[in-house]
């Protein structure tokens, strides 16, 4: 509509103005306090666009922290607290109960704690009914000698990815499937499940990449998308064989075309995708654990865009999806983020 | 509905936990890094609950950064940046021209950093439109040494205003009259209307009185809402004589219940309500200006609630106006903070 993206209209309309080291257009904006530096990030998460209806309040409180703590740990920031902004549609004691049992649990989890916010009334749908948004702010604190943001990748360094892609995909498909009423094939996994309405901030692993990573995002987008924020803001290019982006089994069950969908434009993810130098992969590798294994998928060129190819230096054949990341305005129903 | 009230509601499931020095129930969470301290605060505006859908870009977009400010104002915090999510319901490019510009003339003016934020798809109200959602977060800094939030007021104490009470009530009922289809008497002037629009975060005051105030809150639920707020966190009571409340001409010009009603129990004024010992009588009204005057209305007592008397000790009549302050889920439409 109009022709602008998200990313055209924060560039356009909102660019940041000066005190902020890092700002609009990465994970995080960075600021420095006497001698130390926070990372701040914020994220809405809107009913019907977000997340489902019908999610339970402790998936929707789970998820919304955690896309705002995923973002930290791009920045490679340990995490300290969170404002929270709430429009709600009713007051459901119940509701309330199980919402904030959440999300203080993951609160506590990483010792983010909740200062402060605002709630309010839920823009009205109807008459009777309104819809949930959320707003949560994170802080966290990061080395001052060791900001990273998009904008550190080289030519030459390697491509990482943590963990599996395209679960969150494929259950946000599978459930639009079953709100269609549509006959749906054996059931998912909880474990795929699970990646969308419970993703794992990899804080840990954004810490331990302290030093080591020259450029992070947290995959929100899908890989394409944030990868390629990576490369625009760094001024290079990506050889990437996809054959070598990690999946797990119910995605590797998939036909070819859903799999390359799923695993390099789909979204939710909340994996890292990070760049560093060739000197590096035996203290990333160290870092790599069968929780959570790290898989180097390319490297970095001059050239600008994408382009797939083995990690020999050969060309294997290009996916055959548009890999576009969606973004909200033009068609996408899901997260997308600054 | 169920019987809690939005302060209820956030004592009962988001008490803050840990870190802070001040968090929810305050205008501002301190929290210290390294030698400074910061003043956070977050406040959502949801359209058609905080603002009409005519209003225009612009005076949407002070508005919402100007209440956050006024948060920053009450605790005394010098602004530095703020963070912006926004649920768009369509992407109009002039709209968006006229909201960013008036949203960074004001974040100019205060020399505080639009850093970063989110941008996504609004609510959807019907499948064709959806409901403008602005969350902001604002962050100020405060002297280490000189932290003020609600609960600092003693008995003997003064009790300050800062400017004129009731125009932005005033302007809103105008405005919902208007909406209703009612007959409106003679237009109110734009200085009125201006109140509620374009309200003034009171900054520059707000830091004068570092040292000055013991408790200090400003006021968008009205008058005894949020002197109520500092009276019940610093356990004491106070003697006010409303007939001391400052308003302006068009108030005056209002029948006695409808004055009362606007200058004690109306929101959106955005000026600050603060206390003080009698010792700081002068270096106060020193910060005192034509176009800011601070009015002593009243003074701190043991016995709790709020008690309407005469400066001079002799009692005076009570307001006749049921004197609650409005909350959004008993019924109030506009704007409400914790």
């Amino acid at each position: 509509v109009h022709g602008l993206d998200e990313f055209g209209l924060i560039a356009r309309y909102f660019t940041h103005s000066g005190k902020a080291r890092r700002g609009v257009g990465d994970d995080c904006a960075l600021i420095d306090v006497g001698n130390h530096t926070l990372a701040l990030t914020s994220d809405m998460l809107v009913e019907g666009v977000h997340f489902f209806s019908d999610d339970t309040p402790a998936d929707i409180a789970h998820k919304a922290l955690a896309v705002n703590l995923s973002d930290l740990a791009a920045a490679g920031a340990e995490p300290r607290c969170f404002l929270l902004d709430l429009a709600l549609p009713q007051l459901d004691p119940a509701w309330l109960q199980a919402f904030s049992g959440s999300l203080m649990q993951l609160a506590r989890y990483f010792h983010c704690d909740l200062i402060g916010g605002d709630t309010t009334q839920a823009p009205a749908t109807s008459p009777t009914s309104g819809a949930l948004v959320i707003a949560i702010t994170a802080i966290g604190e990061v080395p001052r000698d060791d900001v990273r943001g998009r904008d550190g990748a080289r030519a030459g360094d390697d491509v990482w990815v943590s963990g599996e892609l395209g679960d969150a995909a494929l259950a946000v498909r599978r459930r639009y499937a079953q709100a269609r009423g549509a006959v749906a094939a054996a059931p998912l996994p909880d474990s795929v499940m699970q990646r969308l309405t419970r993703p794992q901030p990899r804080i840990a692993l954004g810490m331990g990449l302290r030093g080591l990573a020259s450029a992070a995002a947290d995959i929100s987008d899908g890989l394409v998308g944030d990868l390629g924020h990576i490369l625009t803001r760094s001024g290079c290019g990506a050889r990437i064989d996809w054959r070598l982006v990690p999946h797990s089994q119910a995605v590797a069950a998939l036909a070819l075309d859903e799999r390359q969908a799923v695993t390099l434009a789909g979204g939710d993810d909340y994996e890292l995708v990070f760049t560093a130098d060739p000197s590096r992969r035996e203290q990333i590798l160290a870092l790599s654990t069968p929780e959570l294994p790290l898989t180097c998928i390319g490297s970095l060129c001059q050239q600008p865009g994408l382009h797939w190819s083995g990690l020999d230096g050969t060309r294997c054949d290009a996916p055959s999806i548009p890999l576009r990341p969606f973004t909200h305005f033009s068609g996408g129903t899901h997260h997308d983020r600054p």
